[in-house]
């Protein structure tokens, strides 16, 4: 018996009273009942998203609220600032072209960010843009993006700030209301602690004055539609009906720890990690500010990041990530997020020197435990 | 203690065994484990399909699977043909608008059907007609339309096939190699027994060769992205985890049982249903053949459907269906698919006496429960 452990940047693990909540038998979505649970999520994720506007929910996963987003938005021809460092910048890019908005892309290489007045700049030098697309935590690299600063950048102009959340709500601090993001989008499987099948979309006013004008098609994810029915408690389109139910678990989780608990907990966790990894003599990817959601490794020198990844499953059974397109095989990421805890991170690094040394690494052991360790001894002042 | 009934027209009732299957430990999509599970489903899928050809799940519920069957075989402007006789043949109809798609409708009053012979005139009257789109069981009004008719009259033409199966795939036998269909859309609330959010779309190859030319907007929806994957068993976005896993346990239930006997199961519980509220002197609303998955019952005089609705939660913690739109206060829907059996019926007959009975309709106590039992009775020969 080899004890299973997820630590991927996502699915996370599901906690057991989320997964006992959801083997229920299943609701109607028409009924009180249903109406009454999704009166609780509502206020859940008012508190969880730091805003007093409502959140349309999606039976769909991540993307399906990015492709949302843009859809809602926009019409076809208008022109969109592209916020592009990793595989998910990428896909805000792909999604707005496979619409016919144009894309005007501020790149940065991988494990980089763009920093803030490069965003105003190009409000400033290109007119006519309606939106600026950016992740908050961009899964593939382990950056997080000073979304702070890029939402200073816009608020001035026309265009209205879209960030995906998908591996940072419930991770890392995003007070949309504070910051005046415009739109947040999110997955249910990362933070959450819930299966994929949820995505999330909340809108600020100016966003929704966009909406009403938008013309490019949607009809599944018709946000205009589900906001009338939203305050009434009901859905447009039938939900995913257990998912809801294992989120208003999932949140009853998060506000009995509180929100700044929440945060508190996964920087720490990452802190851990990132001290357990360097401790080994490793090189993270990311060379800006580190996503507390995930740690990317640079896999070392002669040995294969995808072989680090099988041995983790082969020797551990534990599956954490590899890298996605041009950094397949460079990197590796260890994913600690959601239904995380201290020995989750002394776990993953204790199997992470056992694999780089049966793949010929030099390891000292102990050493990224120990690292780890020192970190998770801080207690607040 | 009032025990609980889901007799709706879905989300159905759950079977046990699949909810604990989804209450297993969640699993990562990008793992051989999932790769094995989803083997598994599409060998599943085909058997219950009936087709050679690969399925493509999505994370979404059905409507999503239909904006997807549009969106990617149709371009702007294109034509096609919608049959309209509900709700949700409306909601085709809406689909094509929201896209820009041209539609040329064929419409029957609600609870009737359209006949063959006007899709076959209308497919030689109208040129350019790219694609027809139906319903097999129009879960509004309680109707099965005439797919395999449908199907000859399309297969001369240019234009595809499209069937929304939501209510009758693992209900209602529909052979789709066999009738030459080229789109089977699906979801996963209804015969398959499983919560909502997975859609599931297959293609002819006369659709896929469509497909290739569709200059409509998708991403999230993107079919062929998805179908280039499939083949190994990968998924193209994170997958509605938990529902596949359900699924895998949900069809193997079907298998068990035998494809043959799940309709000959559902359609015996259909006339069954029928038997009984034609004995309480209630009109069914099909005026043309009944659907196996649900039986529409005209509210009486003077009874408004509403009520009877409310009454089955109020009175005896039965969740059944109203009706929609045009149809709300004026039917009562009892659904009979999926995870049913025999006295599932017994039990919805015997709640409607009670309920009729307690808003004044005069009822001969058990004689919706006796005509039943009698078609209940039955033996094959």
């Amino acid at each position: 018996m080899k004890k299973y452990y997820l630590m991927a940047p996502g699915p996370t693990p599901v906690p057991n009273q989320v997964l006992l909540a959801m083997a229920h038998p299943i609701i109607h979505h028409r009924t009180p009942e249903y109406e009454a649970l999704f009166a609780r999520v509502r206020e859940g994720l008012k508190w969880l998203i730091q805003t007093t506007q409502e959140t349309i929910l999606l039976a769909a996963s991540g993307t399906g609220g990015m492709e949302a987003a843009v859809a809602n938005t926009l019409s076809p021809g208008d022109k969109s600032l592209v916020i592009r460092a990793g595989k998910f910048g990428e896909r805000w890019a792909e999604i707005c072209q496979a619409y016919g908005v144009e894309v005007v892309a501020l790149d940065a290489p991988f494990g980089h960010t763009v920093p803030a007045d490069r965003v105003a700049d190009a409000l400033t030098k290109s007119s006519g843009i309606r939106a600026v697309f950016c992740q908050h935590s961009e899964t593939s690299t382990g950056v997080l993006h000073d979304v702070k600063g890029y939402a200073e950048a816009t608020r001035g102009s026309d265009a209205i700030l879209v960030v995906d959340a998908v591996s940072s709500l419930g991770v890392a601090d995003l007070p949309m209301d504070a910051w005046g993001v415009d739109v947040v989008v999110a997955g249910s499987q990362k933070g959450l602690m819930l299966p994929p099948g949820l995505a999330f979309c909340t809108l600020s006013d100016k966003a929704w004055a966009l909406v009403k004008r938008a013309r490019l098609p949607r009809y599944y994810f018709d946000l205009l539609e589900e906001k009338k029915l939203v305050v009434k408690n009901q859905p447009h389109f039938t939900p995913a009906v257990s998912i809801v139910v294992g989120l208003a678990a999932a949140l009853a989780m998060l506000q009995a720890e509180g929100l700044a608990n929440v945060f508190k907990r996964h920087d720490r966790l990452a802190r851990a990690t990132r001290a357990g990894v360097e401790a080994l003599g490793l090189e993270l990817f990311a060379k800006a500010t580190p996503s507390p959601a995930i740690t990317a490794v640079v896999s070392p020198k002669g040995i294969d990041g995808e072989r680090v990844l099988a041995t983790f499953a082969s020797s551990h059974n534990i599956t954490i990530a590899g890298g996605q397109g041009e950094m397949k095989g460079k990197v590796f990421r260890l994913g600690h997020m959601g239904y995380v805890g201290d020995f989750d991170v002394v776990v993953a690094l204790g199997a992470l020197e056992q694999v780089l040394a049966e793949l010929g690494y030099p390891v000292d052991w102990g050493a990224a435990v120990g690292a780890a360790q020192k970190v998770l001894a801080e207690r607040a002042p």
